[in-house]
């Protein structure tokens, strides 16, 4: 079966985000004042054949902790959709 | 009223993604010969204040364009929450 993840990977919410504070500050520079936090994350989108969800599950488990997310900084979350037809 | 907004860029289709295909490659040398493709794109959140859902999307649009995505080789697409109580 063909299954599209989709991974969310975000920096835990103690982490400091240099990145998203310097497009915050940007922002506000430009006039949009209201704008009060800005975080930055990764969605990756992941194609892959399994042979049923369970296995589907299974694989975006490891590759989530292993290579997608650092499990030190950041968590992640992903949902799995099947890829109808072909 | 204070929002949050969640926005997903995503490069474009026809835009070929390095960093992606690395991953992909990666895993597959790991063992998950099952991935078969990986694209990998941005999610930001940002949290701002606004006179009301109409102006959240009217500054999320400017922001989107502006700043968060390079409409010339990403899609963006956001979702606005209202932020309940404080």
């Amino acid at each position: 079966m063909k299954y599209v993840a989709y991974v969310d990977v975000q920096l835990k919410q103690s982490i400091l985000d240099p990145q998203g504070e310097a497009v915050r500050s940007a922002l506000v520079q430009m006039g949009y004042g209201g704008v009060q936090k800005v975080r930055i994350g990764k969605r990756i989108r992941v194609d892959l054949e399994a042979a049923n969800e369970a296995e589907c599950r299974r694989i975006m488990d490891e590759i989530c902790s292993q290579i997608l997310a650092n499990p030190t900084m950041e968590t992640y979350e992903y949902e799995i959709k099947e890829e109808s037809g072909k």
